[in-house]
């Protein structure tokens, strides 16, 4: 890792192979339609996400921390309402350890927002969320992003699978067609 | 995308090709000390972050979305003390463009988070900060992320290049050596 | 100020005259019908709220803070859509110089909130707002409270009179008869 | 309750007889002594709290519902640390049941805050707390508040009685003088 001099030098970091992080895919001033941006229609499962007012942040848009806060609310909410978890006392949960985000354009208090999840992948103990937010009567994404849960016993908080009622609910949401490249 | 039956099955999303997102790379109960884990000699800039009591979510642990607080929190913090950032006015100000984290053990209210910053890439307009959160006392890290600013105009919104203030107190924290793979 | 032996000795706190701080007026184990609590017709604006994760905390239930982050978003998502108030460059805004809330009953991610929104004082630079929580399907409310603005001019921070369109707005759910005592 | 044509005229709000709630005792933009501000030596506990990047709100200042975090955090971290509290797993949890505020003058990342606190009231099963954020080097407070606990049985959400080792970590807390009125 050193110092780059220009950000369209690619990366060299493990971690990030395919994204060159330090050169953002959409310039962040140039909102056309981007051909690389989600769709609504890449997502089947699709809710709508007011904003609060704390959600914007001193820039006057809304703080890239609280879109994974989105993201936390719209999986949990489709765990328990479609899957039955049980937050406060089932004995399988899950716990978020990797998760990503793309921002290509803001949101802002007070929209409404349109956000799809789809599932990416579904392993025995794992889950990979993938979600989208839009502008309401935008159709390219305004941020793209990932979380992966992985179920562990509450108690012992070791990997256990996946309860059927919750695979049952996340299979309704795996993609069938890869996201265009 | 298509429904795997175990999550050790490579993914084939172009989006996340070196890392498996439905394979943690730590197994969440097994808090071992991990070779992959960074350490704290890996990052230039230390602070201590305490947590608080709303950073605990209903599983009892520190929430994933609150760790892009802390991320955001040391970033701003450092560009404003060190390198004369002025949110409020200035002209240029750094907006989040990409970010990412990986989870490998838990933070817990009412512990002090050891937290440490370097800059992985230093382009002309953007910076990709790398982070982790360590538990006092523990070497390896809890946590490992990344975030992506670009520079812009506060009032174009277009790209813009660091100011040099800026710039040299970033240059400090470059990373002189790779991480380990 | 002293020690109390017994929570219901009457407080001689003068911020808190008419209420006993330390003496809910609710027992926050017995739900039943309260006469004293609010209930929607008393509130002339109704909105729902969806909540999040992460306002439940480790309890497992939405944390006291997160009332006042409810209040803040229909309060200034009022001003906006309904006033006209412009939150990014608009020369008057709302400063909050006081609040208050009493919880009566918990609430808890995944409901969705019905909130209600009246004026209880409109003054010439200042309004007091008067907000209540409920549950769906409770009559009574889970938690009330009211919020103080002081509208001030942006740059010199000093009190301004309130914008026509806002106070055309609020004027509207200026509350007609006295809440029960 | 009724439409005032001035701030200034006496609520009639029996919630809150004894400051108008419209007419804030503070002049936001008048920053000067104020006599009855409250100041550091009126809290025997003190303690030091970072602000983070999103503690700010679009206005520029740390948003009032974050004061109410703050308040959680101070608390909570008092009873597990010098009462013994047990979050994850002990028998009797403290929920709050009232809470307030003042806002006296703003708060700004990346500010370090001198918080202070005290108890106001200790009963049998709820304690008053009061608290009041100070900037560093100002001696007036920037807020003063306060939050009633009632501590009850974690299963059955009853009152229960505060267990020992928190009566007399609160105890040492306990205002020996009235605040100036």
């Amino acid at each position: 890792m050193h110092l780059m001099t220009d950000p369209a030098t690619p990366a060299t970091d493990p971690a990030t192979p395919a994204t060159d992080p330090a050169t953002p895919a959409t310039d962040p001033a140039t909102p056309a339609t981007d051909a690389s941006a989600p769709r609504r229609d890449h997502y089947p499962h699709r809710v709508v996400v007011p904003t609060r007012w704390l959600d914007n942040d001193v820039y006057g848009h809304v703080n890239n921390v609280v879109y994974y806060a989105y993201f936390d609310a719209i999986i949990n909410r489709y765990l328990i309402t479609e899957g039955g978890l049980d937050i406060a006392t089932g004995p399988i949960i899950g716990l978020v350890v990797e998760s990503h985000c793309r921002f290509r354009r803001p949101l802002t208090f007070p929209e409404d927002i349109d956000a799809g999840l789809r599932i990416g992948k579904l392993g025995r103990t794992s889950v990979r969320y993938e979600l989208a937010l839009f502008s309401q009567g935008e159709p390219d994404a305004a941020a793209e992003g990932w979380v992966v849960h992985v179920f562990v016993d509450r108690q012992t908080r070791r990997p256990a699978p996946l309860p059927d009622p919750i695979r049952a609910a996340l299979t309704r949401l795996v993609a069938l067609a890869p996201p265009q490249p």
